[in-house]
C-alpha cells in the first residue's frame, strides 16, 4: 500500500575519485541509479510512501541495489530477482571545463532487460496507489521492457491512477525513429509530461517557437493535461543554473534559477520529477515546479544520483535562505 | 611563560568526505576545533608564544585533541585532565550553494562545560603574560565556564595584561536574553572587542547606521578600546570575498578584500582575531586589522580550523603576490 | 506484521583504519552496532522478517542509523524519533596481540536512555509476532530503559510470543548488584536466556563446575527452557576458534568450533543468538545452536558488527565446505 | 620479435577493499587480471621480452587494461581493439576462514568471447618467438575463441615453438563434458601441460593414486614432454603452504614448500607457470619447477593478479634468506 | 624507430591529497612528471610513436616512473639505469587563491643530473626519426646534463631533425646569467622555440613591446623559424583562461582562449608543446598553436602532470562541442 | 629543563599502503621516524619529560617532522633548523612471508648529516637532565654528525649524565671496518650498551658462546655497566615473538617472550631503548628490561615508528591481562 509507484531500472555507478580518468583509476566510488528510483526518492525526502517496481539479478551486486533501495527509504517489495540476465553498470568519468563528464555505459543483457509482460501483476502493485511513475529510459531498453512499461502505463490509468512519463530520449540506447514510435503509444496514457523541447521535436517532430507552444502541441497530440521540463545553464561542469518551465491548463509557468555550485549533477532532472509529483498531488502545480526546481537544484549539491536532502531544505531554498551556516 | 593567553574548548570535529550528507557517509575526517584554540595556533603561525588553558576528559579523545594542540605549536601545560565529562564532537557536512553547510553540535555535558571556578590558578597560568582572549562560546557553555570566563578575566586586567573578547553569540547554545545579561558583565574588562553590528544590536540593544556608530557605541557603554569585525559575502560556499573593519582611537578603518577560493571557512574569524592582536601587540591597529584580514582569508584556504598557515604567506596576500606558482 | 520484535539501542561506531591508535586518527571508519540490531539482522539474514524498536534522535545521525537499519533489511516502523537525547556513540580501537581492542563508550544521555514507559505502545509493536528479543543492555541503559525492557517482556509474554534474553553484563554500563538486582526481575519471563558462566555468578551468584550445572541452576531459579552461550578462545586478536554450548530439555549440547580470521570480532554473540533463535523458531534446538555458532563464527570475518552473511554461507560452513574459492 | 607469445583474455577486477562485503561497499579497487596475461607479466619479470596476444573494447575500460599491460612491460602490440563487445569485468570479495573468497564473474558477451579465426595473422604474431602459452579458460570462452586457441597452438607447432597450455578448467564458465571434448583437440599440441590430478580426472576420466602415475597417463595419451602442477594447503585465506610437483623424462620432482602470508592468491598458478617456462627456456626442468614454486609463493604476498616479484627475490626465497629487514 | 625522440627528467610527484599543507599530511597522492615526459604522453595521445631518453636510478623508485612511462604508451627502451644518484622528487601542496601552490622540490643529486657526455649512443637513439625535443630545465640541471643537451641538439641537427626546445626557466635552478650564458649556446639549435616574452628578458635581454617583436628579436638573433608561448590569466587557481600566440613565417597567430576549471595545472606548458609539434609535423603552424591551445587547456582538466586526453577530446574543444553529457 | 635527552635523526618515512610494491603505488602513507626520537616518545609515554636534539631543513618537510614530534610530546626547542641539506625520507615496502618487508634509504646529503660540532651548546641542551641517549645509526650518517655524537656522549659524562647508546649497526651507511673504528671511540662513554651479540662480533670481533660471554667481554674492554639485547624470532612477517635479555651487575636476566600479532615492525628495538631507560632511572634493571620487552612488544602492535602506547597498557601486558575487550 503506497502512495506511488514508480518503474525502471537502477545500475551500479563506478566513478574514478578525484577527476580522474577512468584509465588511471586505482579505484571507484560505488553509488547506485536509476531515474524512477531517483525519482522515488525524492518523493520518500518529500514526505511520500513510495515503491519501485523493477528488476535485478540474483547476486551480490544485485543485494548492492537492493540494500541501498531500502536505505532510500524506498519500499523493495516490488524488486523481481531474476537467476538470468546481470547488473546494469556504468563508469562515469567527472569533467571540467572545458571537458564534459563521460558516461560508460554497460547495461546490455541486464536482469530489467529481458523482463517481459506478465512478470508484474500490476493489479497488485499499484493497488491502492494514488500515482504511477516511469520513463523513456525504461521503454528504451528491450522490446520487452517497452511492453511491461505500456502494460504499467495502461494499468495504472485503469486503477484510477495518476501517471507521469518523463521523455528522456537516450540517443546511446535507440534511434529517434525507434524512439519515436514506440513512445507515441504510450504517450496518450501519460498525465503529466516531462520533456524537453529538443526531444519533442527529435521524437515526435513537434516543434514551436517558445516552450509555450511545444507544451500545447503536445497535449493536443496527446492528451497531456501537465507539460513541464528543467532548465539549466550548462556552460560550465561545476557551477550552473537551475530552473523549470510548466505548462498546464494552458498556462505558462516560469520559476525562478537557483546558482548551483556542483557536486555531482546527475539524478537532478530526477529530482525535478520528485518536485513535480509532490506538489500535483497536492494539486497545485505551481508548487510542484517550484518544488521541483528547487529539490533539483539541490540535488546538484548531493554526491550520487539520489536526492538526499530533506523538505526542509527544499523549503530554505524556496525561501532564499542563502548559505551562512547556522550556528 | 608564554606571551599570550587563550581560554576556550576544543571539540573534535568529524565531517564526511567530498560533500558527503553525514547520513551517507562510511568515514568522517578528524580535526579539531575551538575558537580560541584556533586564534591561538594563528599566534604560533605570527612568531608569538602562547599557551591555552582549557579542560578536557582523561581519555583517548581528550589525547587526541591534546596531541593536535600540540602539534599546533601550543603549549598544553594548561589542559587539566579530567575524569567527569566527555569531549566535545562537532559533525559537520560541507555545502555547495544553494545549500549552507551545516553543524550537528554534540558538546553538552563536556569537560568543559564542566569547569569551575577555582580549578584554574590563574596568577599562575598569567604569570609573565601580556595578553589574555577569550570569547562568548567558553562564556555561553554553562555557569560554571561563564563564571570562570570571568575570572580569567578579572585575573588579567588585575595582572596588568590586555584583554581580548570575541563575542560569538551562538544561537544554539543560549538566548539572545541570557546571553545579553552574561555577557554584559564580562565586557568592561574587555580592552579589544570582536563584534558584528548584528550581535551587538541581538545582545545589547545596541544599534547604529554603521560600524562606526555601533562600535562608538559599544565603547561608549562598556569602555572598550578597540572594536573589531570581520567582513565577508557568503552568497557562496565554495567562493568568498573576506575583509575586516575597525574601530580604534575614535577612527574607523577598513582593509581591501580578498577572493577566496573557500577550502575549509571555519576558524576564519578566530584567524582574524590571531592577526589583530599580533598587531597590537605592536601597538599598531591598523597593520593588525591588515594582518586579520589577510590570515582571515588565506584561513579559507587551509583544510580544518587551525590556520596552518606561515607569515610568508600573510605577507605575500598583503603585498598583493597573486598565485602563480614559484618555480 | 513482523515475525520477530527485538528491542535494544542502536550506537554510531567510529573506528580509525588500520590499526591506527584513535589519537593519531585522522579519519574514523563509520559503523552502526546494536546488541538487538545486530540479531535482528541476523535474522533477517536466516530468511525472518523482522522489525526493530527503539528511539534515536531526529538529527543527521539518527537518520544515519534508521538508514543503515533498513539497509539491513530491518523494519524501521517502530523507531521512534526525539526531539531529547543524542545519538549514542563508541569509538573502537582494533588491538593485536598482546595489546586487546579498546572500546570509548559515548552514549551517555542518548534518545534511547531517555525511554519512558508508554512510549511504545507494545500490543500494536507485537501484533502477529512469534518472538522478542532483548539484552541486559538495554536494562542497563537507565532507570527507563530498564522498566520498558520489562515492560515488552511482559508484553510479549502476555501476547503469547517466545522472549529471548542475551545477559551480556557490561561492567561499564552498572555494577554487578545493581544488574543483579534489576535483571533479576526480568528473568523469569525470558523462555531462552543467553548467558555466561561468569555473567550467571557475576550477577546471580549462580555457579557449577560445568556449563550444564550453571544453566540447570539458572532454569530452576528463573524458569529459563533453555540456555546458552557462545565459546571463544580468545587469546589472539585476529584468530579465534568459535562455538557454542546450549543445555535445553535437561540435555547439553556442543558445537564443533571453527577456526575464524578475525576481520572484525564485534557482534559475534549477538549473531550467535540469531542463529538460535532461528532454529528455536523451527522448534529445532540443536539446529538452532549450530546455526549459531556457524553465523558467530562467520560474523568474525565481517567488517562490522551487523551479521551480513547469507543462509548459503552459514550452511557451507556446517558442511564443512573449506575455503577454497570456487570458480 | 618477442622471445614468448602468450594469448588469453584479461578482465578488469573490482574488490571491495578491507574484506568488505559487495553489498556494503562505497568503493572498489581496481585491478586487472588474466591467466595468460599474468604469466606474461611473471615472464617480464624473469627477464624475457613478452607479448600478450588479445582482444579488448575500445573504450576507457580496455585503455586502462592496454595501460596497466604496458605498465607491466608486456608488449601490447598484439591486443586488437575492437567496437564490439564489452570489457571482462569480475568482482572478487576476500574471505576470511571459513569464509571463502569469491568471485563474481561479469565476462560474458566480451570482445575477447567475440574472437574469430583469421583474426590474429599468427605467423606474424608468433615471428622470432620460442614459446606459445595459453590455457583452458581462453578456450572455455566461447566456441570462436577455442577455436582461436587451437589456431595459435597450431600456428606455433608448425612454426617450431614450444607451447604450453594450463588446463584450469572453470566450472563456472563450461561443462566437465564440453571442457573435455574440447580441450582433448587441443591437448596433442601442448608440449607442457599444467593440471592438476583432479581436472585431469574431471575432464579426460585419466586417474591415478599418485600425480606421477596422472601425468605419465596424460603424457601417453597425449603426448606431453612435461606434466607440472601447483600444490597448496588451502585451509586457510590468509596463510597456506605454496610449492610443486612435476613429471619430466620419465622422473616426478617436487619441490620444498614455502609458509606464505596471503595478501593476495589470485594468480598464484600463474605465476608457477611463468617460473615453469622460465627454467625450461634454459632447459632446466627442475630448476623451472623451483622457480614456478618459488615465483608462486611471492605470488601470494603481492597485491592484485599479476606477480609484481623481481627475480632477485625469487632467488632470496630459493636461497632461504628469510624474512628480516636488510638494512 | 620512433617518430620522435623527448629527452629530459622526470620526477616522482607528491601531493597531500585535498589542499592539505604537507605538514598536516598523513598520506600523500604519487604521480610523475617532467618537462620533456609530459610532452612525449601528449604526442602519444595525438596519435605518434614516442620515445623519452633519461637516467633513472635502479631502485624501486626508478622503477615506479618507468613503469608509468610505459603506462603512458611512451617507450621506455632509452632510459639508462644507473647505480649511483637518486630518484627526483617534488613536493606538490595545491594553493586555492589568495594562497598560491607551492613546489618543494627535492631533486638534488638525481641520477640524470649526473649524465655525463657519451652516456647516449645519439645516432642510435635518433636513428629513423623526425623531432628531437627536450628543454631548458634538463639544461638547467647539471653541467653534464647541460652538456648532453647540448650533445643531444646538436646530433639532431646533424641527423636531419627537426628539433623544438621550451626555454622554461626555473629560478630554483640556476641565475639569469648562468641560464643566459649556457642556453645561448643552444639556441641556434633550436628550430622551433617556446618561450614566454618574460623569460626572453630576463635570459638573453631581448625584449620588445609585444609578443611579436620579441618573437622576430630572438629569431634574428638564434635563427629559430618559429616562437609560441602559451597563454593564461592565473588570477585564480581552480579557473583559468587558456590559449596561446605563436609567430612564425614573420606572422603572428593567437587562438580563442578557453575558459578552464583546474583540476591541476602542472604540465598545461607541456602539453601545449605536444599540440604545436603536433601540427607541425604536418607543416601547418596555425594547426599546431590550436592543437596547442585545446590540449593545454584540457590537460588543466587531469590529475597528474601527463596530458592524459584522447585526441577527439582535443578537438571536441576546438570544435566548441561543449559540457553537456552525451548519453 | 627535561630529565632525559636523546640525540639523532629523524626522517619522514613514506610506505605503500595495503602491501603494495612502491612501484604501484598511487598513494603513501607518512609517518616519521628516527631510533632516538622513537625512543624519546616511549619515555614521554611511560611519563618522562623529554627533549630531543636534531637538526631539520627550514622547510615544509622539516616542519612536517617538527609538528610530529610536538605531537608526540617531545619537546622541540633543541631542533636546529638549517638552510642547508635536506630532509631525510625512507620508503618501505610491507611485506609477507616469504617476502621480507624492504626499506629504500634516500637519506643522503640530509640537514642532520651535515651537522658540525660546535652547533649544539651541549651545556645548555643537558642543563638538569640526568640522562643522554644516542646510537650508532647517529654516528654513522657523516664525519660530522660522528664527531657531534661523541661530543655529545663526552658532555654528558662532564656534566654526570647517565649515557645509553644503541649499537644498531647499519650496513647500508657504513662498512664494519669504519663502524667499528668510529664507534670503539665513543664505547667507553657510553654507561649502557644496547648490542646484539651479532654486531658486537662485526664491529669489534667480540664473540663468545652465549649473550653472557658476549656481553661480560664488552663491558670488559668498553667499560660499559649494562648491557641489553631485544630477542625476536622473525621467521614470519605478521607474526613473531617478543623479549629481551641483559647483562647488570654481573648476572644475566631474561625476559618471557610475548606473542605479537605485527601491524609494524620499525622502532620495536628503540620502544625496548626506552623500557630499559625508564627502569634504570628508577635503579631497577630487571625493571628495566621487562618494561623494555613489554613496550617493546605492543610496539609492533602500532602504525608507525612511535611506541604510542600507554604505560597502562605496558603494565596490562606485564601483568599477562590477554586480549579480551572490556566492556
Amino acid at each position: 500500500m503506497h502512495e506511488i509507484i514508480t518503474f525502471g531500472e537502477a545500475m551500479v555507478r563506478l566513478t574514478p575519485p578525484h577527476f580522474q580518468r577512468l584509465e588511471q583509476a586505482r579505484s571507484l566510488d560505488v553509488e547506485i541509479g536509476g531515474a524512477e528510483l531517483n525519482t522515488a526518492v525524492g518523493l520518500v525526502r518529500l514526505g511520500h510512501s513510495v515503491a519501485w517496481a523493477s528488476r535485478l539479478p540474483e547476486s551480490s551486486l544485485g543485494r548492492l541495489v537492493a540494500a541501498r533501495v531500502r536505505e532510500g527509504g524506498v519500499d523493495d517489495r516490488w524488486i523481481r530477482f531474476s537467476s538470468d540476465g546481470r547488473c546494469g553498470l556504468y563508469f562515469l568519468e567527472v569533467g571540467a571545463a572545458p571537458r564534459a563528464s563521460g558516461i560508460l555505459y554497460d547495461r546490455k543483457d541486464s536482469a530489467m532487460s529481458r523482463v517481459e509482460p506478465g512478470m508484474f501483476d500490476w493489479t497488485k502493485v499499484l493497488a491502492g496507489a494514488k500515482w504511477f511513475h516511469t520513463s523513456g529510459i525504461t521503454a528504451a531498453l528491450s522490446t520487452g521492457s517497452a511492453a511491461v512499461t505500456k502494460e504499467g502505463l495502461l494499468a495504472a490509468k485503469a486503477g484510477g491512477l495518476t501517471t507521469s512519463f518523463d521523455l528522456n530520449y537516450r540517443a546511446k540506447l535507440w534511434s529517434p525513429e525507434e524512439a519515436g514510435r514506440v513512445l507515441a503509444g504510450m504517450m496518450p496514457h501519460a498525465d503529466v509530461l516531462i520533456a524537453s523541447e529538443g526531444d519533442a521535436k527529435t521524437l515526435f517532430g513537434v516543434g514551436g517557437e517558445t516552450f509555450a507552444e511545444v507544451a500545447k502541441a503536445m497535449c493536443e497530440r496527446f492528451g497531456h493535461r501537465t507539460v513541464a521540463a528543467g532548465r539549466r545553464d550548462a556552460s560550465l561542469v561545476w557551477k550552473d543554473r537551475v530552473g523549470a518551465v510548466g505548462y498546464h491548463g494552458g498556462e505558462v509557468f516560469e520559476t525562478p534559477t537557483y546558482e548551483c555550485e556542483v557536486v555531482d549533477r546527475l539524478g537532478g532532472g530526477d529530482a525535478f520529477a520528485a518536485g513535480l509529483i509532490h506538489g500535483l498531488l497536492e494539486g497545485d502545480f505551481a508548487k510542484g515546479l517550484a518544488y521541483g526546481a528547487a529539490i533539483g537544484a539541490l540535488k546538484h549539491t548531493v554526491l550520487g544520483d539520489l536526492p538526499l536532502v530533506s523538505k526542509d531544505e527544499v523549503e530554505a531554498v524556496l525561501a532564499g535562505q542563502g548559505v551562512r551556516i547556522r550556528r
